[in-house]
Formats: structure tokens, C-alpha cells, sequence
């Protein structure tokens, strides 16, 4: 799994503040100290329309299928999912959970059906099937690629719900990098322990 | 697939009348000829925000994981999703693409796949692996079964957008049972030519 | 500020439960104690999504524009507004704060300004301004009706929001009378304390 | 009424392209002949979706509070409004719709009552009634800022629906004016005609 930032609204946090400002007629001091005051107290009081006003965008490679069914659930959110209409999919690796990683007769089963699978996508292309149908026979676990545009209130509501403990351990793994990524944005916004 | 209405609003078109002659303060006359009249005018006006008054709720049985991402893309719309960490899918058969189905070889190496990736989801979990990571190895076309809730407006947006030729052939066929229990409630606002 | 219901989800705790059992692929007893169990669970631990199946439609008549103002950004919500570029405004009496209401100078001040803006309005109207542009002299404490649907999920939310003490009078009341509403339609799930 | 680009996503259309791309996982040629290709492509087909990906936030001034109602009746966008709860709106002139300003007569009349409202406004405050109640006593027409921000797909959306000849004047023109500016962010994606 891989995440990278391909954009951010530009000056993050200054564009929120711009919005805060308006409802109160008040002038921000370009991100200092009253400022910030200002963006953690909207932040704990919860008033978190503000936070609307700035954007990540995210490419995200290698998530599992069943990942991107738990991902795509979030919807205020903007995706462009790699379609596997349309992409050859015979060289793509799946996602191994690490649960079977770590035991070896899983793992040398698990990877003797991905090898099983892959074959029989590449055959039934051969046989004229197209993609769009061919792919029924790949594994959930088939690894997928995207690009994700969430604004700053949606992420932080992503952050709450899928890194506490109970969430599946893919999509909490997503969130950790996502996060990490994201603070590198704003550590005032996203830095906070949303765990 | 299976389709079939669990719910849908009371007096569903005359639900939205009410929105509708609110705007205007006039009044209804229960679905006489001036009530129709009017509804006809709006869905051809596309003054659709008061068809989100009325809602069907679908249970849907049988799709494949795939058209299931493609649904939930949908966003105006409420998901209840059968959950693959938690429910056995060792039993379930999956969807077969008709020209799969009507190409015997094509048939015959997707069908020995399927049982194979269905006895190593077995296997793995005789190994100690959890459901959650061993349905990593089940293809694609699994079956899955859902609740569906939708307002009219959206359910107009989605069938417009999914029963053109150039949709999947699986979220055609959705859309069009979906389509046909919706009349099934409302011809008025469903029977039309979205196609 | 009068507040009805006019309509909601036929068995509006069943229906969210049909949804909530998908997901497990377990089965309801009717609202017997196994799936009222469950459904306090869901809310106490947040899984709110299922709770969007349910939805009501309430007819609310008599508030400002101020309300309607705030009302409105909830936008998970469908509105349909009576209409001041159609309807004839000259008859409709204002909201009145209760602040104002109980001082008498202000009382009488108010009411004079509300009277002659009445007169006004309609004078323009004589002049042949049409009703679109003479309402922009009517003032903010001006009343309308509307129709509103929200699912379960979102009256919850609005609750959460507009019942704290913090909140503008107005919103709070209108909030208030919803809920009381929405008890009738579910005490399980309205009921709680979510003041 | 004045409105102005606060910020709007960097290399606006190449971050829709990137999203557009991926789908099909193609090479983008730096917003060369095949991107501008592809983005025009997109828009005649109606895949929308990838126009979510990039957004602009709009510091808009001087509307009333009618035209206001309006435009936030568009859900996906971002609003911070200034607040009548907190602001003083003693010192600020309303909005005069030109068939008033047109008719000496009803722009007398028009401003005699806002004066007489702003007085009030004043007295009002000065005989204890705070702000949030006073506000009720100004007119409809009174002016309000705010910052909003919406993606390309929803700006083009509001645009195809208040640019009409039906669409109420005020609304409209502040749609020709956000359409202008966000020309000069993108006419590929700004400038059809979609009036």
C-alpha cells in the first residue's frame, strides 16, 4: 500500500480561517497566534463546517477490493477508481493480509489460488471473454489504485472511524498513512490523537 | 439477482404533491387529474427536489462484489451491506457473466476456479484464518445481499445513468428490476423512457 | 411556530433493523426484545448509518426567515419552501422574539415597523413591483411554512446540534417540537437525552 | 454585489486529468493536446464525477439575505456566513433591486421603510434587545458576505440552473459573476454556454 499527496488547497489553514473570520466580521492575523487559537477552538467546540473549505487529494495504490468497498462507503468524498473494466489486470500482485503472511501453509495456499486465478483471467481473455467479465474470477484481494479528494471535516471523520482498534486492519492501515500524510499538511488540524 | 421492495414511503406520490404544493401554497386535489398534471410538469421541468420526499428501500440478493462498487458509488443513497468479515460465504455461489455462461470451455475453467477459491476459503479458516482475511481469496464475482434505501430523485439519477447500453451489463439488469418494482409504486414518476 | 408530522417510514424501526440484520445476515424477531437490544446498541456505539432506511416528513409553519436560514444548512435534508417570489406575503403576521414580546417599548416599536413594512410591501405591489422584489422590504422576522423530509440519522444529528443551550431560541424551539414529534414515530431512538 | 477567487485548487484541470487518467491508467501529457482532448470529452459525455476533484472558494459580498436562501439551498458547497447573531448590521445598506431603483416612486418608498428599519435595529439594541433578536426587524433585502467553496462539477451544476432566463435576477447575476471568474481559472471547464 502506498499513499502520496498529489494536492492540497493552497494555504491550508488560512482558507478555513477565511471562512471562520466571515461568520464574525473578525481579521485573522495570517496564522498567528490569534489564529490558531481560533482553528483549535473551532476544532474542539466540533465547529467543523469551516474545515469544509480545504482539500486533499490523494493517490492511493495497492489497496485491496475490499478495502476500496469500505473506502468508497465514506461519501463525502470524491474517487477515481482504476477500472477494472477497462485495465488489464494479469500482473498485478494482490494484497496479502499479514495474518496469512505469517503462516506459511496459508500463505503457500493463498498464494497457489492468486497464481490459479491469474491464469484463468488470462486464459478466459484469451477465450474472448472481456475484461469486465474476465475480472469475476479474480480474487477480492486483487490490488486496486485511486485517487481520492476529500475536504479537511470529511477526513477527520474518516480518521475517527477507522483508526480506533475495531476497524478492519487494511483500512485502519489506509487511515495511519493518510493521516501521516496529512499532518504534513496541517499538524494543527490533523495532528490531534483522533486514535 | 433478486430484487424486491421491502418499504417505500406512504402515499408515495402524494407525499411529494405535498412538497410540491407547499412551494406554491395551493391545493392538492389527492391525486386527481390537477395533482398529475402537476407531477408531470415537475419531473419534466426537472424540478426533481421534491421527488426526495418519497423513498423505496430495495432488498437486493445475488449482485457480485463488483457491481456492488459500482452501486455504492451512488452516494445520495443508504447502504446495509452483507458484511464479509462476519457472515460464512463458504456456501454462496457467485455470479456467472452470461458470456461466461454461454461459452462452455470459458464456463468450465471459471467454475473449477470458483471451487477451487471456495475450498481454500475453507481451508484457510480451518488454519486459524479469520473470515475478514479469507475472503481475500474469493473471486469477484461473489454474491453478495444488501438493503437499498433511495429517494426518487436519486433513483431517477441512477436509473438514467446505469440502463443506457453503454453500463455494465450486471448494473443494467440491477436497474432494470430495480426500475420495474419502482413503477410498481409509482408509474408516474418511473414509467417514463429513461432509457 | 407549529410543527406536524406528515408522514414517515411504514414500521420506521423494522425498516432500520431490516438493514441492520443485512449486515450480520441474522435474523429480526419483530421488534421483540432481541431487535430492541440491537437497536440501542447501534445508536450507543455510533453505527448510525442503518439509520438512515427511516425518514420523516414534517410540515412546519411559522417560522422567520432567520430560522429557515439556519435550518437549511443542515443539508443531508430535503426542503420544499413556501415560495415569497409566488406567494402573497401581505397577510402573514411575523415571528415575534420573546425578548421583544416582553418589553413593551420594544413590543410597540417592533409592531409599528412591522406594519408599515406590511403597508409598504403592498404599496409596492400597487406600483407594479412585482411580488419577487417587494418582498425584499419585508423583514427577516417574516414567516413561512415548509415541508422537510430527514432520515433518522439526520434528525439525530440536527438534534445533537440544535437543542444545546447555545443554540438561537427559534432553532431550539422548532428542534424541540420535532422531536417531541419524532417520539411519537420512535421513543427508542428519539427518546434518548440528546439535549 | 461583488464577488472574488479567495484560492482554488492548484493546476486546477491537471488535478481532474489526474483523476480522469487513472481510471484508465493512461498518461497524462501535461494538460498538452490529449489532456485538453480528454477533459472536453469528459464534460460533453457527462462523467462528471472527475470535476469533484478540483474547487474554488469564493469570497462573495453584498447579496440579501433572499438571494442568499437561494444559493444555499445548493448542498454540496461549503458556506461561512457572516453571522446576524453576532455581526452589527446597523451600518450596512441593503440590496435595491433595479425594477425599484427604476420607480422613483417605489425606491422612495423602498428606502424611507429601510431607514426607518435600521433606526429601529438601533433603538431596539439600545433598549436591551440583542442582536440576534433585533435582526428580525430588518428587511429581507439586507446584505450579507460569505465564503463559499464548491467543486467544478457543482459550480457547473449551479450555473446550469441559475444562468436560465427564469432563474430569479439576483441569483442569476451572481452566477454570471462566479461563472466569470471561474472562467479565469478554467475556460475548458468554465466557458460553454451553459446559459
Amino acid at each position: 500500500m502506498e499513499v502520496k499527496i498529489l494536492n492540497s488547497t493552497n494555504n491550508f489553514e488560512q482558507n478555513i480561517i477565511t471562512g471562520a473570520r466571515m461568520c464574525y466580521n473578525s481579521k485573522s492575523d495570517n496564522m498567528g497566534p490569534k489564529d490558531i487559537a481560533l482553528l483549535k477552538k473551532l476544532i474542539n467546540l466540533k465547529h467543523l463546517s469551516v474545515l469544509e473549505h480545504s482539500s486533499i487529494t490523494f493517490l492511493i495504490k495497492g489497496i485491496s477490493r475490499s478495502c476500496l468497498a469500505q473506502l468508497t462507503r465514506h461519501r463525502i468524498a470524491s474517487y477515481s477508481v482504476m477500472s477494472m473494466r477497462y485495465v488489464d489486470y494479469s500482473d498485478r500482485s494482490p494484497v496479502i493480509p499479514s495474518k496469512i503472511e505469517d503462516n506459511s501453509e496459508a500463505l503457500s495456499l493463498y498464494q497457489k489460488i492468486i497464481n490459479k486465478s491469474n491464469e484463468a483471467y488470462n486464459e478466459l481473455i484469451d477465450k474472448g471473454i472481456n475484461k469486465e467479465d474476465a475480472r469475476f474470477i479474480l480474487p477480492i484481494g486483487s490490488s486496486c489504485d485511486l485517487v481520492l479528494t476529500m475536504n479537511a471535516r470529511s477526513l477527520l471523520d474518516f480518521f475517527s472511524k477507522r483508526l480506533i482498534p475495531k476497524a478492519q486492519w487494511e483500512i485502519r492501515e489506509l487511515a495511519k498513512l493518510m493521516k501521516n500524510e496529512a499532518i504534513s499538511v496541517s499538524s494543527l488540524i490533523f495532528g490531534g490523537n483522533n486514535e
